[in-house]
């Protein structure tokens, strides 16, 4: 599996998940919950990082060092899809 | 549970994470893995701003009707934090 | 001015903007603007923070403690309403 | 001037901060000024992703088909020190 660290960091946020699930369920304090959602928000964001890296290093470097024009296009125009999408969040 | 909602949609969440782990697994198309991953972080904010709202009409309506200023003041700092907190995700 | 210091601070924005329009017009390096960009947005979510304290400490405070249910919900919601706005940016 | 677009934009957001400012001065509602700084915020992630955009498809193009490895590496891990950043605005 190409994406090793990302994998393991998942089942992290997937655990951290089921965490918050019983904070819920034991009703906890309402500020309490929130801090543990932005942890959660704070992993996926490495763990996108993580899959960007992989990304550039890979798919991107073929791409772009390929003579097919339109690939390249086609694989900067995700990249900045994946930027502004990330900003809106 | 007070958290009712917010509760069944983080059960959601918990599955659309173990279907990007299995992604993962499978080698998937690392764009399609951080669309997902982006995916679950709108459904998280949303979620936040469901215990948001709870909290706000709960603990803060409470805590600035009541006289205890210190109580208020710690209140509304706390929301500030989580705003500050928000903002840097 | 009730936002002393949120206009003090704006006012520095200003002149960062001034300074990142002056970087494209000498064609600096794109990584240098947007690492400038990202010095404002800090910057900008700053400010946010300072009148949103002011927002919940005056008008707030009032509205809470205030007999009117309609506008109590009114501001309440308002503030929600800013939370997922600028969760979305 | 390559970030023609951008500049442009750019100078939309300076006349649209100094808006801002004269909102303070005249002490307008702060759900009314929170709003047009997150107009604002969402302007200069438009003119970022400009930016990146004609980074793309100049820089980064040139270091990956370049045969400099350490350049192409140092390209590469500057996107990804952008999108981190961003992700924590």
């Amino acid at each position: 599996m190409k994406h090793d660290a990302a994998y393991r960091r998942l089942k992290t946020v997937e655990g951290h998940i089921r965490g918050i699930e019983r904070m819920l369920e034991e009703d906890a304090y309402c500020i309490d919950v929130l801090r543990q959602i932005q942890a959660v928000q704070a992993a996926l964001h490495k763990i996108s990082a993580l899959v960007l890296d992989e990304h550039l290093h890979t798919c991107v470097i073929s791409a772009i060092r390929s003579e097919d024009v339109q690939e390249r296009e086609r694989v900067l125009n995700e990249i900045l899809d994946i930027f502004e999408a990330f900003q809106k969040l």
